[in-house]
């Protein structure tokens, strides 16, 4: 699959999983909703999170940028269908005050409604995607 | 969400993502289907994969064994119906003809069909998962 064809499905996910990885290389895992401005993809946390895990991908974040993103398709019944695409890149913490940080909870309310309705108040990741990739069945 | 019950809607979920670390902490991330035996999860791959990143999860775990899994529930229509589970643990990776690579063989190939019709003839990757967490929405 080509890089623009894998950010092509990427951008048009409603859902992917961000891996981040400590100083000691353990990797963690979360689901996340997202938007992608060009090679950019934002994510954002609430202020007050109810768990500390939450806020385990940004101390991650912030010792070791490198971080992964994938949004994949699976059909129990028909392997034929299954693709996969994933984003490789760099990591930013940004303060919730910041205009970039601003601009990404408005293209995160302008894909969720969700968001629309309760806009995300805390640190937002900014991934500066550096590999696009990807695979489909056929 | 006890680890009991993060271990039972693992156990039942078709489709995992699988995070790796390479030495150098840079985190990799792929989908996998897998089966679970008590506290350890079995996936699988072919034994000529069609694509380098394919054995990119084995190169790392066997230079860092630290992985992480996880399984969730995405609605767009229902935040109140999200939720995900997560394995964190230890790989270890087991040749074809290893007895336990057998059997995990086994048990993928009693989950799933398209496993019983062409069971995977390459390694295992056999993770004991060292803490069972998760979240819901409610």
């Amino acid at each position: 699959m080509t890089a623009e064809e894998a950010r092509r499905r990427f951008a048009a996910a409603r859902v992917a999983r961000l891996a981040t990885a400590d100083a000691n290389g353990v990797p963690h895992l979360v689901p996340v909703v997202f938007a992608v401005d060009g090679d950019t993809i934002f994510t954002a946390v609430d202020r007050k999170p109810k768990r500390t895990t939450a806020l385990k991908r940004l101390a991650n974040a912030r010792v070791n940028p490198r971080v992964a993103l994938l949004a994949d398709h699976y059909d129990d019944q028909d392997w034929n269908a299954l693709w996969w695409v994933r984003a490789d890149g760099s990591a930013r913490v940004l303060e919730p005050a910041e205009p970039e940080a601003r601009r990404a909870v408005e293209l995160l309310a302008g894909r969720y409604p969700q968001h629309r309705a309760q806009p995300p108040d805390g640190p937002v990741l900014a991934v500066e995607v550096l590999r696009w990739s990807g695979w489909a069945a056929r």
